[in-house]
């Protein structure tokens, strides 16, 4: 059976070769999590301890302004990082729900075991970079799509960008996520 | 005179403690631009080979739509980095502009300096590991008040998180930034 670990090894090694003392320096610092789907890893007010890499599931991560209004910030599927992370980095309350679509499991890693990590090995702070750094550019992307596109392009860049996900995910989050109604979404969906 | 990379290395030495000797391999890499007001430092449709750090001055990147609309997407002043990361990092066209709002001086690094200086120095990846952190935490934290605080509150945040911008920079940019009208924020700065 394939170690849960192997999979976050791989994506590191992407980006930054390691030898296989190395993988064992990083999986020393690792743990799991198992979580049910309709669970939170994260609820606004907690303090958010721990980065997460998704092994396997969908979550999302979302914000309630003060009348109770939902606001969708991203969805993380495998493979993707996901916690709040000015909580994790500043140790200040979350401000974001983050609740798993699917069960879901997770490699977890604490700030303080992640700032241990980087004294160990220094270069996964170019993994981390490049992570960021691709963050940022999607930010930027949705930012400047929402800004302008119709809505049905958004739509068709979103089925492009994240094939399945329609499939993992209820119809009124991407409608959420989209900036729209889930029932323009519907007639959306029915264009060809 | 104070030489300009001087404020360059102080500001990567806050995060990553550097020895003389690699003081002189980065500015090695670095070059710099005088960039006078209302000049473009990269527009639409061209690649973006440079990333800036800003020595002197206040610069702005903002997008285009369709129909000419400008959308405002960030301010960047003194010891900030600016460029289009996506156009900069994936060798593609800019889809945004960026604009000097006074007489500015940048300190400038080519892609390929910068692969090089990594190479060189790769230390340096925590620092950008930690600009790049610093920057999504932004992005999220204009999002999130942008979703649900009201003009008034986004307004006094703007003014403390950004001091003397607003002397700065011309009032309707700013009213662009909060996704208000300028007729609005004159109300809203008329307020005690």
């Amino acid at each position: 059976m394939e170690n849960i670990f192997d999979q976050i090894i791989q994506h590191i090694s992407i980006h930054v070769p390691l030898t296989e003392s190395e993988q064992q320096v990083i999986i020393g610092y690792l743990t799991t999590r198992r979580i049910k789907k309709r669970q939170f890893l994260v609820s606004e007010g907690e303090h958010c301890r721990t980065e997460h890499f998704i092994a396997k599931g969908c979550l999302r991560s979302y914000y309630v302004d003060e009348k109770g209004k939902e606001y969708l910030l991203r969805f993380a599927t495998e493979n993707y990082w996901i916690t709040d992370l000015n909580s994790f980095t500043n140790n200040v309350p979350s401000t974001q729900f983050i609740e798993a679509l699917e069960d879901s499991e997770v490699i977890c890693i604490t700030r303080q075991a992640l700032d241990c990590l980087l004294i160990d090995l220094p270069k996964l702070h170019k993994y981390f970079m490049l992570i960021y750094r691709n963050a940022i550019i999607n930010n930027y992307d949705r930012i400047q799509q929402n800004f302008s596109l119709p809505a049905l392009e958004r739509y068709r860049n979103f089925q492009k960008k994240y094939p399945q996900l329609e499939q993992r995910v209820p119809r009124y989050m991407i409608a959420s996520y989209l900036g729209i109604t889930p029932e323009f979404l519907s007639k959306l969906s029915a264009q060809k």
